[in-house]
């Protein structure tokens, strides 16, 4: 039979909150399922793929919603692009963890009334302990993921990215590799932890209670422990194409116009 | 058992040339699969993940590499961003198809040599005829997805989105839906095909020749063969915040500047 990749979700984990050990829980969910088809016990080579959203919460990342606006701007360390419509302000920007996102991640989906949730503050370093922790109860050398939602710029909707990741080789980088006829396989890096997370973002449920699944026939992508983490998929730097907004480049453009055409002025003088 | 979502790939397809019966190749390979593990027979809900490679090959759309750049410039309706490096100058464009793509998606790997590769020319098109003809053969509703493989910026790499689909919903809309405490989801709309899309990525190839996968366990998603196709996804217009690269907005705005200082001073001649 071909390879398969076979991805589901699993269920029956609790409302979490803050100081709850986020890897007792999902192993206890995961020995549940297991329980009644023993196919899902977790095996070697097994990616375990967690919505940051129970990380979150987990990690008492929720703050008031009165304190909103004040955590955006602590989790912002650049406004990328802003737009005002009917609804209020639409701000995107650069988080402290390396993302752009439209406010800073804050969430208030799925968050009890009242409250909004940060991103996890090191979603790597969580992907670390939960894969570490993972690791040793279950004696089996797993690979963990962490998913947000994310925006992208000229496609509706979303799809979810891995914003954490640990034990996992995040990208298939096929540069100075050949393609089926020989020929150099330039500019392509696939990036796997993504379409991973995306994949699982199918079986799990943004409506429904189901923030973990498992995926299974990659195992080829399992790696050590300390392998780079998601915060290397960010490409923030001066190869950033889309750096800000076409308005906000457009006004740093006009304002440089006047300054350039006042300092010659006052030279003249 | 939970519900899962299964991939495979489909491999033992041919190099695939102008004129090729996309469909019947496809069907043979599938049906010599199945000759072996019965369970691979496409199936009703089943969704069939192509490369838009053999697409584009089996619409003609080569052409020699001499003719690269005319068909760049043939192929974009829009300059978004580019900028110039040891290599030569990355251009992103906004394509006819209405994707934003590194040169309009033309493409040299794995393509004969002197070659370079073209989209297919209306990709929702193309699922849809290859839909039907796989529909009536099988007997069974299967789903078509038309994958590319799609840059975004601030994040490194690339991963496959859906540049083509037929007979499937694109997107799950959650706005207007509750989310587990039955608050409000105001703002996902999350886009199943491009998660579709990349998950199948993980079973195909580009370093082999396997150009095909099938999805299983998401036929609540398979549509009529009518049902809005990719085209559906673009975003480029007025609410576009990215619609060119920083540098390309900055000159603008500087440029606007200028121009709007002339026209002054012409006025007080």
């Amino acid at each position: 039979m071909a390879e398969r990749l076979v991805l589901w979700g699993i269920g029956g984990i609790p409302e979490i909150v803050a100081g709850d050990d986020l890897e007792a829980i999902l192993s206890h969910a995961i020995a549940a399922m297991a329980a009644e088809d023993p196919d899902t016990a977790l095996a070697d080579g097994d990616i375990v793929i967690v919505t940051s959203k129970i990380v979150s919460k987990a990690e008492g990342m929720q703050v008031p919603l009165a304190a909103r606006d004040l955590a955006i701007e602590e989790d912002t360390v650049r406004i990328v692009a802003e737009r005002a419509h009917a609804g209020g302000v639409t701000r995107i920007v650069e988080t402290r963890q390396g993302l752009v996102m439209a406010a800073a991640g804050l969430d208030t989906s799925n968050v009890p009334d009242g409250q909004a949730l940060r991103l996890p503050r090191d979603p790597d370093a969580s992907a670390r302990a939960l894969c570490a922790a993972l690791r040793r109860r279950w004696g089996r050398r797993v690979g963990v993921i962490i998913t947000d939602t994310l925006g992208r710029p000229w496609r509706v909707g979303q799809t979810d990215a891995a914003i954490g990741a640990a034990g996992l080789q995040l990208v298939d980088d096929l540069r100075g590799g050949v393609d089926a006829n020989g020929r150099p396989l330039n500019v392509t890096v696939t990036v796997v932890a993504d379409e991973l997370a995306a994949a699982a973002d199918l079986v799990k449920g943004k409506a429904s209670r189901v923030p973990v699944a498992i995926a299974r026939g990659l195992s080829r992508l399992v790696a050590d422990l300390d392998a780079p983490g998601a915060r290397t998929l960010a490409r923030l730097g001066d190869d950033d194409m889309f750096r800000f907004g076409s308005t906000e480049s457009w006004r740093q453009g006009y304002a440089a116009a006047l300054r350039e055409l006042a300092e010659r002025k006052e030279k003249v003088k």
